[in-house]
């Protein structure tokens, strides 16, 4: 039996005309450093219908075309947001911070046609302007000399003026019935191996996803909220708070590039935000300056953290801010919310506070589950360990120009996450591991971090770095390297009778090194790759326990 | 350009298994006069699988046949309301309040296979089943003697218990992937005239209209909230209450038959909602018994008023109790949520409180817009009146049987509401008229409702009903039929000078009628197309003032 319900599209555009009307009067703020920039949400509706004009009748952009945003988060970022995926094209937001060769090809893979820069990005762009070869038009944003651009990329261009190319167009635009299945927009993930690989959000996903953030269990969004979104309108989109915004009425401030903790201390005590979204470190830095510093920051009701796992200890600081510090976990592949950490009823103090460290609850829109060694999936108890797969409507089943899903990355209609956790009867997940650090051992999983932690919490040890390596017997063993405290000493069986007090037997590592230093990455993470490759080629010095 | 996200359908079995999985603890109470019976979302989930099976394999319930209930809000009724979808069968709810012939047709026009009754309400079924053709089983819940059901339809319907039917069935189903356009549920609205009319909601527009439901601008539903269902789950999906709790983890608290006062405020006491959901007459009976017994009601922040407007007084007096009165307006047509009563952000005191009076603000899935007599639309100014029109994914696009919309109801894809008001640029919708009440004069509108209240402000004057009649050179002008206060006098002229301070001059009626009582329905409505014929037939003494 059909239905009798209208059959209308889920479309950016219905959240567009929703937010510049019915709350035309929200407003989004850039900061500048001097006096914050403006635009109520009617002007971003008339502003977005300026640009589409712009784009189809200057820039050619026809059909589903690239437009590509190499921006801060600012005023017109937001209206480039909203723009180009309700007339039809694919909005592209280049990650500003990626190696030069990872931009270019993530350009040229989606084939981008146009992109608009901040001006103030101009000297980033021109560094690889010429390498991006589909791109027809460069739109600059405020002030900034085009001359390097063109000297890069010559006559292959042509240069525009955001203002001068908006001015004088029609503040309306018509904008097309879409297939709500079509691409919105794009954005690309930079894995640690391989090429960075794409994710085509739909305009269903976009409008499903907005709803979910919007939601008590989500971020609770309405009319009377402020949003200071610092997480970049080019990362995962912003964790979709410009929709979101438009689609609840939240007013969003946003701080351009003023990232550091004294611009953000300044905007919460001008701008008066009641949320705000942002990674661990900025949250970090600002609370050291809180601490120093005298700032009213009493409008702020609730911050989202995500991004990467949430110091417990910042939660707790920022209590004396009267502040919610909410953990949140998503990835790109998932829009990207998966899930947030607000303790469920009933639960209270140190309960409450256990609920908070996870990395949340599955809201309605995701399933999720945990699947063992070979695939199978595992109770959801607290209890067994496993890799989390997700799926759901704003969840990618492949990535961009791949026809069929990657066994890799997505298995029965999954997408695996590559994160090792537990997942609890009530829907929270606790993530522990990377998958590709997780020891397999015997068809059981060691935790690696849980090694490392235990390890370092013995008095000799500095630092601890645990890694799977080949074992004829078991698949994989741990290998554990360690750093010890100057002048101390300790022997592999006294560090095995430690752990063995908070891990099972069966997972004490048989093989030791100790060492000077632990290898890092560029971003100060554990190097486990280097590790593991200077165990293969004997550059270890390894002490294996007799068990 | 193909997005790249998962292409999973929504379905009311997504909504079952996310309440009955992540938010399993929350429970479902039903009061009982005595020991309120309760199930937790987990058990709903395992209830719902063994009915399932049970309508599958004992009353044979294949593909999309429509098993209807005949039930007051309780446990059971819930476990229905995500079975019977979840399989992909339609669930229909028969409103036990119609009059005998009105549930017979709507049963035989749905060609309802199954009823599922509340023991308490066989003889209300017993006076029609008999004419229900296309019944086959019969399943009652509770306690109750199914011999006058078998005396009225014989061995073409077999009767089963609930109880018994459930028994030692599998308490998992395997949910079968639906296409979302399907119909998932039938609700017929009764009009004044004609037959009742049928409105199929798909499982795509009630998982929308569930997101919306939990949305802060909506009812704001999450799992720390216990929602007091009294809107029965018998009229327009008792507000979509139910998926959206399961949606949200919102625990459900379910009056049965135990409608008046004292039991709703002994449900209050003891089961400690945080919301409820009624017509303003629950709300006026309620407020009546508070101010003469002592009950707690502290658990209450906010009740949401819908089904008919919602008198100020009713807002204000609620305050008392420190519980939020919040107007609601939609139609079955609707899902049924239109819209809600929140002020905007920086409303306070009498601003607040006139956004509150109005129907309430027009959710982002919902389009509105006012038309004028010739389907022209008026701009969105708060001050242009004419017919209200929606559109949007849960909205109706024709009636069950239909092939093509008629023009009555809908227009160029929108649903006309039949109501009459104005729409404001931040869109809140005040309705002031029935479109069929209201006079076209001229081409312009004139509120029937607008003149009765200013001349009900006349001291001489008791009641007023005001209707169009037909005039040989407007079209239609309006009749002022009078009911005057014992031993008041006054002339139509005088109360056209007294009209005439607050209605424009153009609107004054020159017909008038002095008349004992007026007519009123039996739901004690002014009864304006009696009063219509009686003026055509004749029957009133109209006294024409000359303008």
């Amino acid at each position: 039996m059909r239905s009798t319900m209208m059959d209308l599209p889920l479309q950016v555009a219905r959240i567009l005309e929703h937010g510049s009307t019915v709350h035309g009067t929200a407003e989004v703020v850039t900061w500048t450093g001097a006096e914050p920039r403006r635009m109520s949400y009617a002007e971003v509706g008339r502003a977005a219908a300026r640009l589409a004009h712009a784009l189809r009748d200057e820039c050619g952009v026809t059909g589903d075309e690239r437009v590509a945003t190499f921006m801060w988060n600012n005023n017109e970022h937001l209206v480039a947001y909203f723009a180009v995926p309700s007339m039809g094209a694919v909005l592209h937001t280049l990650n500003i911070r990626l190696f030069p060769e990872q931009v270019t090809y993530i350009a040229n893979h989606a084939e981008d046609r146009v992109v608009l820069v901040d001006g103030t990005l101009i000297p980033l762009l021109a560094r690889v302007i010429g390498e991006m070869t589909t791109v027809r038009h460069v739109v600059v944003v405020g002030e900034g000399d085009p001359a390097a651009l063109l000297a890069a990329a010559g006559d292959r261009i042509a240069v525009h003026h955001w203002d001068a190319l908006l001015a004088d167009r029609p503040d309306t635009f018509d904008w097309p019935e879409l297939d709500e299945r079509d691409a919105a927009a794009l954005c690309y993930t930079s894995g640690t191996t391989g090429h960075p690989k794409g994710v085509a959000y739909s305009h269903r996903s976009i409008y499903l996803h907005s709803l979910q953030i919007c939601l008590p269990e989500g971020f609770g969004l309405g009319p009377h909220d402020r949003e200071l979104a610092i997480v970049p309108m080019f990362h995962a989109m912003s964790w979709g708070l410009p929709y979101a915004a438009f689609l609840s009425g939240a007013s969003l401030v946003m701080p351009d590039r003023f990232l550091q903790a004294a611009p953000i201390a300044e905007m919460i005590a001008a701008e008066r935000p009641t949320l705000a979204g942002a990674v661990p470190t900025i949250w970090l830095d600002l609370l050291a300056y809180l601490d120093t510093h005298q700032v009213d920051v009493s409008s702020l009701r609730e911050v989202i953290v995500g991004g990467s796992a949430c110091p417990p200890v910042l939660m707790h600081e920022f209590e004396r801010y009267g502040i919610d510090v909410i953990h949140a976990w998503g990835m790109t592949e998932m829009s990207p919310l998966g899930s947030v950490a607000r303790p469920p009823a009933g639960a209270t103090g140190a309960e409450a506070w256990r609920y908070r460290y996870t990395q949340g609850r599955v809201p309605a829109g995701v399933a999720a589950r945990i699947v063992g060694p070979a695939g199978e999936p595992l109770p959801a108890d607290g209890v067994s360990v496993g890799e989390l797969e997700v799926r759901g409507p704003w969840v990618t089943a492949r990535y961009v120009g791949e026809t069929t899903p990657t066994d890799e990355k997505f298995r029965d209609g999954w997408l695996r996450t590559g994160d090792v956790g537990t997942l609890s009867a009530d829907g929270f997940i606790t993530l522990t591991d990377r998958a590709k650090d997780v020891i397999k051992s015997g068809g059981e999983w060691i935790s690696s971090v849980e090694l490392e932690n235990a390890l370092m919490a013995h008095p000799a040890v500095t630092e601890a770095c645990v890694v799977g390596v080949p074992d004829d017997r078991w698949g994989e063993r741990p290998l554990a390297t360690v750093v010890l405290s100057p002048g101390a000493s300790v022997t592999p069986e006294e560090l095995r009778e430690f752990l063995a007090g908070t891990v099972a037997r069966w997972q004490l590592p048989e093989r030791w090194a100790f060492v000077d230093a632990v290898p890092k990455t560029s971003v100060g993470k554990l190097d486990k790759k280097v590790v593991r490759s200077r165990y293969a080629e004997g550059g270890l010095r390894v002490h294996e326990v007799a068990v």
